[in-house]
């Protein structure tokens, strides 16, 4: 069993704000990340998979491949977007680290190729907070 | 001559959008930047002083109060804001992170110390995107 | 489950010696690390939680919260302090990365919010030496 | 139970290439990482250890012996050289990250002390392609 | 007068050796560097511009635009290629950090929009070894 | 002319304090950093020196002489000391930042080879305090 990691990124919008309560909450709660007018990030995301090392190509699957699959299903959806507003797949979400890092989950694992399992998502929102998802 | 860097970060959401122009020309310059949605980054700011060494404290200038200034003049202005929408001294300016870097110098400079010059603003957008401005 | 860090930091003095052994054998044993007159390093800390993600917040805890509850029992104690010397709860212990991660998990884990769980504490020394406790 | 973590590094030229594929076929699969004359990476090397703490010196181990192991044992071999053609212990298999990892396991596993077992091999070929190896 | 800085990465092989020189003298000045067989770096380019901010754009130039010369001039030239042996631009050159950096201005002077001028390339080797070249 | 920069680095104790002055007046100024039982620091150093490139080998000077340097007139006086108690070039002087950077330099310049000028002391604290010295 082998585990192969891909780092990618996005940089994106976002508020923290639960739109079934009052700004004053959302304020009392989420300080300045519930700003109005929206701040952003740099997020970045490491990928790990896990599987069997094939014999004849040495590789788990192709890195190459992992990252496209990343590319198409997540960083396309969430770079140089809101997350609050652009994102299909967060639709009625807070986007919280950990909310976005349970979605980005469910949207990677129908697209592994098969004998591949999806082992964690880490998702750091700045250089000191980050989370892990482990789909359990 | 010595020269002392300090390192802060603030992070905010912008637009790359010339009011003067369509949509449609700001999507043409700007690609995804111009998300009328809005995106955001973790800024990387990097203020470097020079002057004199003190020879009593053996600093150009204390670093704790060089961080104060500008938590007080740029971070608390910049951090979870909108560059476009929520900053007095960025009003009409396209939040570029050349413009965003002039501005921050000129917030700085006149809060520092006798004897102290700033000598360049170093603004990181991304790990892979920076400006420097020396005041020239 | 979701997992969620926070990175944090102190800079400190310490010196590896063994107060039951003679100068020669500490020196013996922990080579320029003995040094009598102390050396000290940027300790990176990071600090991961694990639990459910509140429906209403979308966060597994504030991660606020969480920065606040390393400050104060924690790098209050640690930062800019001799590890020696200086810290109660290291008092009769040999400060080395090990011994300094263990002592960091029982200063944490009565603060905790109920329903989070201390997951891990990783130490970095240096940018590579670093050591992780689990609690068991 | 603690974790040590010691971080290496060796600067070595390979390609992907399976020498019972015709070059067509190395090329499709591998694309430009199967290019005749090589191409290189610095690669950073995690070698993480766990056990008990000893009680009279506060150290899992010294990690100045774990340094020397991998030093010894797998960056002389493999720094400055020619994966593909240089290293004893690699020869005859495809030097993937994946395949790397897992013959580095093999020669530090015999060298380690008494009470220490090895945890991970995690080896990063460029700062965005990791893996990590568990001996399972 | 504004500066823009661009990071790009390139993974290359290479050797150091003079070919007016005997196997052994190359041994003798370059060490390891001289193996017959290679040894390769992740190379960390960095470029900077200078010139004026555009009042309508807020750019110096479109960092996008200096990625993709970078691209097109630089690195579809030099990634997963070997230095020596591969690279046109770099014939008949001992490819030292020095020299790469050197030839890595002239591809993109000729390149550059009116109005920007480069400032410097920065070549990092590894993490612990760089040169900068101003073009004088 | 080229610019070629090598990094190290050297872990030591040190605390601010001026011993022209009373215990109060230090904390009054140095606060925390004034503490008597000491700090420390893992500083990274970055020597930069400049000159032109010799034909013969592409090197502006063979970086590994460069490293041995730094190491034998430098790090090893500076690595697992105290800055204010072990180092005979500190003898006398308040171990800011700024003043181990200006005795670092006068360490170095008189043992590069021929042709080679020192162009850069750059050390840094903590990744968030830095100071550059170019011998003016």
């Amino acid at each position: 069993m082998i585990y192969l990691t891909r780092h990618e990124h996005f940089n994106a919008a976002h508020k923290l704000y639960n739109t079934n309560w009052s700004p004053e909450k959302n304020e009392e709660v989420f300080g300045k990340c519930a700003n109005a007018n929206w701040h952003g990030h740099n997020y970045d995301l490491m990928v790990t998979v896990k599987g069997e090392i094939n014999q004849e190509t040495g590789f788990l699957m192709d890195v190459k491949v992992l990252s496209k699959i990343i590319q198409e299903y997540v960083c396309e959806h969430l770079d140089h977007r809101n997350l609050n507003l652009d994102v299909p797949f967060l639709q009625g979400k807070l986007p919280s680290t950990e909310n976005v890092a349970v979605a980005i989950w469910h949207q990677i694992v129908p697209h592994l190729p098969e004998g591949v399992k999806l082992h964690r998502i880490r998702l750091y929102e700045t250089p000191r907070i980050g989370v892990d998802y482990y789909g359990e």
